[in-house]
């Protein structure tokens, strides 16, 4: 896994305060992380922890978990005992039930304190998280803003920042200070300016995304849009995006949003062509298939899979490895040298016995 | 279809010349336009044609068709008297080939005058086009810079936006005005670079796109973080998202950008929750069935589709429609109020129920 840092990317970091969930550092120096959460039953353990392993190996590096009931504790404790990554409880409207997933052993817990009832019970969360030293994420949402601000006349966005940093102020003036702070709407626009303004006034770690993006094609384009232009401008120090999808995609588009942006890299990047007329070859399916391979066998090669002459060459000379397709063939390119021709058939195949020679120099 | 206006999306749009491409604007104050290209052999006039339909169903304004060779001219030809919306010919190399083209009634050609071997067989074509009144795009692509370039050791971006002002100069000098530009690479930050250069520099209007983007994933996370960051710039008059995909996705994506941003939009916006534990329907389903449904069936609603209690009944009441699923039920919102709960076997069919009574105010 190859981390390029933010000022190699030309990207100018806000400065936040550094938050540690579980081992993994969030704000500050610390690379961004990618999170996601579960969408099985809490309350059956296996499913759960077999869905965060599944996650893990895909490059989620912190988790959460909703714990909507007290009856789904037991099988949290194990959870958070057995995760690999971090585990982040998510509570709503019952403080009794954060304190409880604290004692479980949550590494950290999300609440929006808007919907905890009682600044008074939010006081009951913020001691037991001071008294177990983990973090807290104020976690402000479009979707169930605390009642004062749910009927104001100010635009969203300041709305959204207004109760966030409330609550940040009533942390802090509690001795708290381990605090994330989310506020996302489903509107890009809305959710990237309430982003800028919380990060000019509050060097509180930011945890973004955007809330209910939709399903996989929508919910991935409004989130790599939103996500996208808040990372270039240096906000953002651990992200998760939301789909109405499996949530392995989750952890791959957030991962893919970083790469874009030379932020991180797991694995390699694939260049591929958008195929015209002009390709000879099954174009999408080599690439699927090239793709698909590398999220289990991670390399940070830059790989380009190209369908004819008009850009092939030239990508696949830039690449690592390449291919440049003609008609049910393919030139396999090596660091910008062609190395062999083969068959249409056989170009996975000789593509990552290329990638396993390259990625192990020593066996070579 | 809505257009909402880029100032109403609070985006300040860079003023550019504005062209007609058989009859569809591009520049000045016309909407951004949507584009792909097929990927049938254009020597098929059926299958190319039939491509164009279903690209066209889904949104697609200007489509662009490869002509590698001229025995694909005759099929190009019924093509361009067939098509629904306006065929652009896709040509490298060989001027002769688009000086055919343009005979054959293409709405516009688009070169990338670095590689059709002499500024003496750029200017045949300038002069076709000049004498057919159509516009020629510049396609400059980092997998195909022209020669003097490649080898300079300039950054990318700096490389890209000379080739393509030095061709914009040459075309404006022998009279030549109605030219779009597109200057791609497979990076997203030197792609979004360039054209903050080329915006700056020059009052073409901008086809915008990440060439080479990789496959669906990838390549819309790339798209949606580039064109997404120059849009809510106010730069690009007209996109082409590139996937290594069926080119109909590649609209559905364009169209995802645009309605992300508020500048337009085509048909009714999903919002959906991200599911999670506290989910007790099949709601990823839902939420696709309902967006596939939506594809063929535009609407100009914002349709929440909410799987919980935490952020759905206020989602629920923000959207036109609305539905906030409990424990195998769905509550039905319509403008804020709550309508009626429905089984989960049912809320498919309530939902469309209730978006066709809006649509057709008349009817009811």
């Amino acid at each position: 896994m190859m981390d390029t840092s933010r000022a190699d990317a030309g990207i100018q970091r806000r400065v936040t305060r550094r938050l540690i969930v579980g081992g993994v550092a969030v704000g500050g120096d610390a690379p961004v992380t990618v999170q996601s959460m579960t969408n099985t039953d809490t309350g059956d353990h296996e499913a759960t922890l077999s869905q965060i392993l599944r996650l893990s190996e895909v490059g989620c590096e912190i988790v959460r978990v909703a714990v909507p009931h007290s009856r789904d504790l037991g099988a949290f404790k194990r959870v958070c005992a057995d995760s690999p990554i971090p585990v982040v409880a998510d509570i709503h409207f019952d403080h009794a039930l954060a304190i409880s997933a604290i004692q479980s052993g949550a590494s950290a817990v999300r609440i929006n304190p808007g919907n905890i009832g009682s600044m008074k019970a939010v006081d009951a969360v913020i001691e037991e998280a001071g008294a177990a030293g983990i973090p807290i994420r104020i976690g402000v949402n479009a979707g169930s803003l605390a009642k004062q601000y749910h009927d104001m006349d100010w635009p969203l966005p300041e709305k959204l920042v207004a109760s966030a940093l409330e609550f940040v102020e009533h942390f802090e003036s509690r001795g708290f200070y381990d605090i994330a702070l989310s506020a996302k709407a489903s509107s890009v626009p809305a959710t990237v300016a309430a982003y800028r303004m919380l990060s000019a006034r509050t060097d509180c770690p930011l945890h973004i995304g955007i809330t209910e993006a939709g399903t996989i094609r929508s919910g991935t384009v409004k989130s790599a849009i939103g996500l996208g232009i808040l990372l270039a401008e240096g906000i953002g120090d651990t992200l998760r995006v939301s789909l109405t999808a499996d949530p392995l995609e989750e952890v791959l588009v957030g991962w893919d949003i970083l790469a874009a942006l030379n932020i991180r890299r797991r694995g390699a990047e694939v260049i591929s062509c958008p195929t015209c007329s002009r390709c000879r070859v099954d174009l999408i399916g080599i690439a699927e298939e090239v793709e698909a391979r590398l999220i289990q066998a991670p390399s940070d090669l830059t790989i380009a899979v190209m369908g004819c002459v008009v850009n092939g060459p030239g990508e696949a000379r830039e690449a690592d490895i390449g291919i440049a397709a003609g008609d049910g063939v393919g030139v396999i390119f090596v660091k910008g040298v062609p190395a062999r021709k083969v068959s249409e058939d056989q170009i996975v195949e000789a593509l990552f016995d290329e990638i396993k020679r390259l990625d192990s120099p020593r066996s070579s």
